[in-house]
């Protein structure tokens, strides 16, 4: 059986669990409590040598890192994944998006707000320029939801998956999405899609 | 004809350039200097409403953004891209760690010290941090290439493109690479193969 290593309030993490619940794939939870540094410990910097849930161990021992490249791994041959060419290319282009333009911003921000007890002076002086680049990567996702119900070919898909994690929670990291509401209607949508669990979901 | 949208000096952008000279395909390259702004005008952002080059035009006119994404579509079907579902999930795992966990200390730390006539107090004040988070990066590089030739499956392709970008002008950053050694080696492995080009070579 597939193990996930996991912390349940992460994005990435819930990322991985929603492909898994989409495509009907049992598992094993193994939680890591990032706040105590659990996943900075000897035997977890062998599994993963950056440090970070969500992990994916196979059955072998093989370890996958990277949520977006275990979402691939996990949805290949699925619906969740393209089968044409671009469409492919499209959603790798998306979930690249979420991790370079979307969440070093948005789930920056919230894991800063939401997590910790107090932020340092260097933290307070990143924040203002982190919203507005979380709110800039809400102005592209607006964008192009206004002229699409999903990320890539007219249907539910991995894009989709990549971005609903950190948007759908962009409200604790103090993100008003009352400007956006492309974006809300696409989170209804994702939210009601067949198979759908929330971050809080265990197996 | 394949048209790129590109900026010489961007790593981002040499990964494409990269990719499509191992692969042999022609393309037309439009230069755009982003230090003036030259991605945030209008008729940039109707391409990409991101704002952000390397940007690929297909001959239809359709856009592809996301350096990483582009590799991935240039490169599927040929030897930079595995055949085998595990092997391509490595891939994407090796490409996310680095725009995730490589680029944003690395890359940053270039483009503000190579690039910038000068630091605001706020990036003077990230900059440790963010050396110091490269450093880790090319620590968790180190210790994979200590093991093994490429990045992954033992042979050159598209996960090795996506980290020698911006890797090999990390000493632009202020990286000493000194204490690297299988990186290194890795660097000399990369540049040795047969359709390389420098990131300063025009089609």
């Amino acid at each position: 059986m597939l193990t996930l290593h996991d912390y349940m309030d992460s994005g990435n993490g819930y990322k991985v669990r929603l492909t898994l619940a989409h495509c009907g794939l049992p598992y094993r939870l193994v939680e890591h409590d990032i706040l105590k540094g659990e996943t900075r410990t000897p035997a977890f910097l062998a599994r993963n040598p950056n440090g970070r849930i969500p992990l994916l161990e196979l059955e072998d021992g093989t370890c996958l890192a990277e949520s977006d490249a275990i979402c691939w791994y996990l949805a290949e041959g699925t619906p969740l994944a393209p089968a044409d060419r671009l469409a492919r290319a499209q959603t790798l282009q998306w979930m690249f998006f979420e991790q370079y333009s979307h969440e070093p911003y948005i789930a920056v921000a919230r894991f800063w707000k939401h997590y910790l007890p107090k932020l340092t002076p260097l933290q307070e002086a990143e924040l203002p320029g982190r919203m507005e680049k979380g709110y800039a990567a809400l102005g592209v996702m607006e964008q192009h939801l206004a002229r699409q119900p999903f990320f890539v070919g007219g249907r539910f898909g991995l894009a989709d998956i990549a971005l609903y994690a950190y948007t759908h929670v962009a409200g604790e990291g103090g993100f008003n999405l009352d400007a956006f509401p492309h974006v809300n209607v696409w989170l209804s949508r994702v939210a009601a899609q067949p198979g759908h669990v929330t971050i809080d979901h265990k197996n």
